[in-house]
């Protein structure tokens, strides 16, 4: 499946990052950075606010990190010592600038800013509870409720971190949150641990909160350790101080998706590096899967990972199958059917030499609809393949994900409509196989982890959510932010 | 004061609109129309929140009408049976996309669309009481403060109109507001009537709320009579129906500078037209300070008007004095000092053959810091000009307006800086008259009616605000609108 | 005749300016502001070449001045000691920037800038001639014609002015133009002085070459003289030069509609000054066609000089008709007939005051096909007026012009296709009455001058151009400019 | 080298297509398809020439195809049964929009449209000439030249075609051309061949010229043959002719760099796949410097395919060594030293699990300033590297290209600069090596084929031309369209 390319990918729904410096410098540019790192995790709105001694300065706007802001922008938000930003993929066109975060409000004891990663599987109870007692929504993410789960607390407890610490007990789901309050900054990560939330040190003695570790490298900050499930870290002046009422209340499920597909693969979540991790998901995929072929190729860029674990494991030499388009961007020929057929071909283009007259073993890191990997399929057979063996680095999506992607509703995922003997022919390969669930589990490689598969088990670390709650009365924002683009 | 050329120029803060048709249809349009009609009230940001069976669509921005909306925008916005409009004039740049208005909230009964025109006077209060009890703002507006003083009593209200009514009486200053539930449009004056606000009929049996009647005009509405002091008129399918229970509490006082100034003089105000009444300002000022002269010129444009008042009263002829190029819109050479002391010469040019060797009588709306009519004043004596009396057809500034418009603070009023006797020699003039208070009231030619004349008077109808609470830490809303344009 | 505003509006083809100045300065920005005062003479494209001691830089694009340039464009032409800046209206969108003026070419002797206001009546068979001799051509300009025919002569010349007299003797028709060589700025007027083109100086030491006065007015240079028909007059290094070899050869005929409509009233054109021309084109109109009435008004912003005039005539009080909106810009609404049909109502509003229960006369400055001010009459009867008596402050359009107007082709020329006795009832006016042709050449007051009346009269000063030469192959250069706008 | 990141980036200076279609179809968006396979060739500016039956609709720009190119703008091309394309890389900002292509000119036959890949040798001395007899330029490219070449002996030449042939006469150093006429489409390769050309048919009998194969698989055309050098072909309703007058009157001379560096991998150029002979380059630099390592990486994305040449010969195993930010697009951060400094820690991420406590062999495309491969073994080093071996499958930059690509002047040539004992402690890295030019030629994989490996080896395949001739009058064309990218 190719990010952002086609139709039928996925999406994780955000990245956060903060940062809290012992002096005042030009931290917009600084999270700037962070924000075109964890980029891939979110491709709809981007923002940063920035605390100037308690004078938040706020830029948020639908678009990629290098379109929401030029320079003149980062110039206006200013210098000050903490900052927090957010990129955020978003269900619907129409909210992409009203959801866009992090959201600022005033309340009872000033400013707080608010970035969130996750999914709250109560929220709809939480603004049903809220808006009995009059409280009004100006968007439609969980974070407003977040936003007032916290204000409400604020008000009888001594500081900002108690009044998170009760907010906790009453949020469910997937949640990593960086909050910035006038004087503090701080990370949050939800029992359960669904979303990692990683914390570096910067060389001049502040201290970051980022999604992924890649965010840090960007900076030149130094990994110091995650965020635990459940952990409440404070950064005030540099020093850190944690928060562990919520740790160790339930076990531990991040996200197995995140290592093989969401993550980039130079991060490392919760100690295990992504690469490393996807290269062994095609070590077992050979395991399970053997196959007797010419050249292991992957689909780029996240199969190509997967796809050097499996040569090497198979002993069949990997190869160059693809060369994609390096100028993919806001291309108007997204936007009709017959383009998008074009799509494939545009992109992406197989390198003859590699698979002309070869029987070609070509990795996946995920299979959702199917149709993108039938397109790619039938351009390696008019690039000469002799036979075409499709091997998946996830196991088969069958169940909706509650906790911060949009995995695709059971009726168009592929592995819900056809048996593993239609499989093959409805995506016209030679052979095919999807990496076991038993497998996914151990390629983070540390045998006492354990991590959510809820999406391809059915077995979800904490309850559903309720059926949404259908209200007549609906807002939504419309605005010109995509004809701009 | 030339409206938008100059520095010193005065601005309203709001100009609202509202529709509710019988049938579903292009309000986005009729709305767009209503409010370019409108956008000498609010040059800074426009919004249109569209209602279709109760599904809001809300589009805003910072930006003149044509600029936020474009044929997309509005074919985004779709069709409805209801709209809200609103065009902003806010005091602060990096606020503009923040406070666009018309808002749009979800409570507990659905969604709620606020147009405000106005300012509270208990705003702080109003924030400090809701902030107590666990209310988030996410805006720096007063409208925010409304809209949760409006959700609150609708917990306990049977109908939005009666929440309405109860909110009324916690609400004090000068709002004209347009308020839209899912099915019902509601049209609201405060007690005193500061801003107009009237009542039109469309042709298909819809009706129209609009600050000003030159809005029915562009929409091809009928004029059906003003919104009155302290009401609250609710339209529901097409039928209008009426809560008095704030009427007859308070003096009416609209805001006698929206004759003066604000209004477009084709609109008609509380049963005058504009036009007429700044006619007979200028037939006044003749009276109360004859001149012997031989032309009479206004400042373009809101000073041509009462020109030809003077004209007509004093028999000296009116004539043609400047020309004001016609291109006159965003343009950079503003930005810096140096260019806008060049500024009056490259958007106002005198007619030489008018003024040449003539004695004239130039009159302007009003005059505030004064750099604007002393830069006039030179051009006429380049021109050729022998004499220059200035006429200004408002009284002079010497206090705060508290009620929605941002007369300047008195260090820089030049009536206050400078005595009758100093003026003419600071401006550069032969000799000067502002219009007197006594005559100011009867310009709208209905004796009975009162007006607020606190800017000139000092004379508030109503408490004036506390000093503001000066919070430690502040939010600022950066945007990168400003630089787009 | 609303300027810009309707779809009938005629169109000067341009406005050019050239500023030479003894020192290296920000002529950039002095030759924006010129542009800026003479906008209304071309609205489609803008720009503008420095010359910095030989070093041509060149910004042209479709656009209104403040569209096309902005901070960073100003900057990046830099300083220098010569500029030439142009604004032009097209005929055709799709050669909006292609055509956009000053050109700038490289020639044997370096480089050369041309600005250029008219329309050759022998450019076809100038470029034939061209092309027969291996010349090609990049725009579909007259003024690329002019620059090769001055270019071939440069080879044989010894100076830029020799090589610009010698092609006069070539070039027939209407041509203002202001060329820029490496040393010298040259304004040259064609042998019958079609358009207009004066002569200021500047402050420094400098002069300027401007096609209104008004320009001159916006940069605080002086005026000087006309240059005079046929002249050529070369600025270097400030000082001043005239070749007269072309002048006195043919009767001066400047265009008689750049005084009723082209030109800013504010300019004073070959002696006089163009407010006075249009007012007593208004008195001779309250001569010719007098009628009893109650108020004059006129349609803004080009009726109102006439109205003044046909109201002291008359002695019919003058009055304040019609509102223009004042954000009139580019919008939209223009593009579908049906808002094109909403147009008027949008744009323009009767002051009912001033015309309800009023006979009303309305002066235009023009009548061309009819349907705006047809929509216009319709505006005053709906807002009471119990009559409507239009006159026209030009003659009735009769034939094409060739001389750089875009005079509409005879068959939508209101005045070719109704009698005298039909118009009224066509137009729904009571009565109706357009100067008379031996009156309009009396408007500029100095009975020795001579006009170009030919739109009107059907006599022109010298040959009309053959039929256009209908090339099988033609270039268009389509652009998305018109989008971003 | 990574191509477009860094500032010591070489550029190749265009990309050409032609499409010529027995029937009128949308041929628009099949050029933007193509020129968005080419976009790797000139990312500076962009235009498409439409021929519809002889009438030429052309929109060129500054910026990426997808920049350029929006639907409204390919709409507006319209439909046509021939098309060009051209993508550009120019040497400065300020003439980007001026020199776009193709040009698209008018002359004694009606229209022709001309792109251009490569640079001539004797442009100057044609200039001059042209000059002599009267001609003008309006831009600064070769292209103008070439067009008049053709015009002139078209006047004398029966054909289109015929003028061409003679023309090249004529012409001296690198073109591969695609002109258009109104009925004919040709294409042109100079008789050394220095840049590619190929043949391609398309599914509906139609015919396309491209400067590389990639852009034949984006439109689904089949390859049919490369242009010969020397060798005019013509297209005219689907049917191919040829003119070989020029041909094998030169070596061929095709740049070898089009298969190091320039062309995408999964071209195939004058038959020899792109991506075989990087591999190839990496097999001969595995014999040339052998190196005891643990792990071969290659630099993004261009170094990958001589990384795995080097494995599969080496044995040593091949990982993946970075992850590139996929985002990289026009962004600011570009514009300041001290963010160009940061700019490979954004763009380039090394994946610690692939290189800690390893000896590294990395592998890029060409070196020729250093810096970028300087900090990117730092990046390695700082990931726990314990060992960098640099081999650069291109040999050393010694000497400059005159044909067609902006290899920098040699005292910017790290080669030039230092020794090879002095360059691995320059670099810090511990061996060195490069590809050498007896090698490099061998790559394509055909003994027979001759290459011009100038830029290497000082020796060219034809005359360098004079030094440029120093014009004391010059023409910039300043535009905005930079800073509304």
């Amino acid at each position: 499946m190719m990010r952002g390319l086609f139709d039928d990918a996925l999406h994780e729904e955000c990245g956060v990052v903060g940062f809290c410096s012992p002096t005042r410098c030009d931290l917009a540019t600084s999270t700037y950075y962070a924000l075109y790192a964890l980029q891939h995790r979110g491709q709809q709105s981007a923002g940063i606010a920035v605390n100037d001694d308690g004078v938040f300065t706020v830029h948020n706007d639908a678009g990629l990190v290098n379109e929401v802001f030029d320079e003149a922008a980062l110039a206006k938000l200013g210098h000050g010592n903490m900052a927090v930003g957010h990129v955020r993929y978003g269900t619907t066109g129409h909210e992409r600038r009203l959801n866009a975060q992090p959201i600022v409000v005033n309340h009872i004891k000033g400013c707080m800013a608010l970035a969130h990663n996750g999914n709250l599987t109560n929220s709809d109870a939480l603004r049903s509870e809220l808006e009995l007692s009059g409280s009004i929504f100006h968007t439609t993410s969980d974070t407003e409720a977040i936003a007032y789960m916290i204000t409400r607390e604020r008000i009888t407890s001594g500081s900002i971190e108690e009044a998170v610490c009760k907010a906790m007990h009453k949020l469910s789901g997937a949640y990593s949150l960086v909050i910035m309050s006038p004087q503090k900054l701080i990370g949050v990560r939800d029992p359960h641990g669904f979303r990692p939330l990683s914390i570096g040190a910067l060389p001049d003695g502040g201290c970051v909160f980022a999604s992924e570790t890649c965010a840090l490298d960007s900076v030149g900050a130094s990994f110091v350790r995650d965020v635990e499930p459940g952990e409440i870290v404070i950064a005030e002046r540099g020093k850190l101080r944690s928060i562990r009422e919520h740790c160790h209340l339930q076990t531990p499920s991040l996200c197995v998706f995140e290592y093989l597909y969401f993550a980039r693969p130079d991060s490392v979540l919760d100690g295990c590096c992504v690469h490393l991790a996807r290269q062994r998901a095609g070590e077992y995929l050979a395991d399970e899967y053997p196959v007797d072929a010419d050249v292991v190729i992957g689909v780029p860029d996240s199969g190509i990972d997967a796809a050097l674990g499996f040569s090497r494991r198979s002993g069949i030499p990997y190869g160059l199958g693809f060369i994609k388009n390096k100028y993919i961007g806001r291309t108007f020929i997204e936007s009709t059917q017959e383009t998008r057929e074009k799509g494939v071909r545009i992109k992406l283009n197989p390198i003859s030499s590699t698979v002309c007259g070869k029987r070609v073993v070509l990795i996946d890191d995920s299979i959702v609809r199917g149709t993108t990997i039938a397109r790619i399929v039938k351009l390696l057979r008019d690039a000469g393949a002799t036979e075409v063996h499709v091997r998946s680095s996830s196991p088969k999506f069958a169940h909706p994900c509650y906790f911060g992607t949009d995995i695709d509703s059971q009726e168009n995922l592929i592995a819900c409509k056809y048996t593993d003997e239609e499989l093959p022919r409805v995506l016209g390969v030679d052979s095919l196989g999807f990496l076991s669930v038993e497998n996914v589990v151990k390629i983070a490689g540390n045998s006492d982890k354990t991590y959510c598969t809820g999406c391809f088990s059915g077995v979800y670390p904490c309850p559903p959510p309720p059926p949404r709650r259908k209200s007549k009365y609906l807002t939504k924002i419309s605005d010109c932010t995509e004809e701009r683009q």
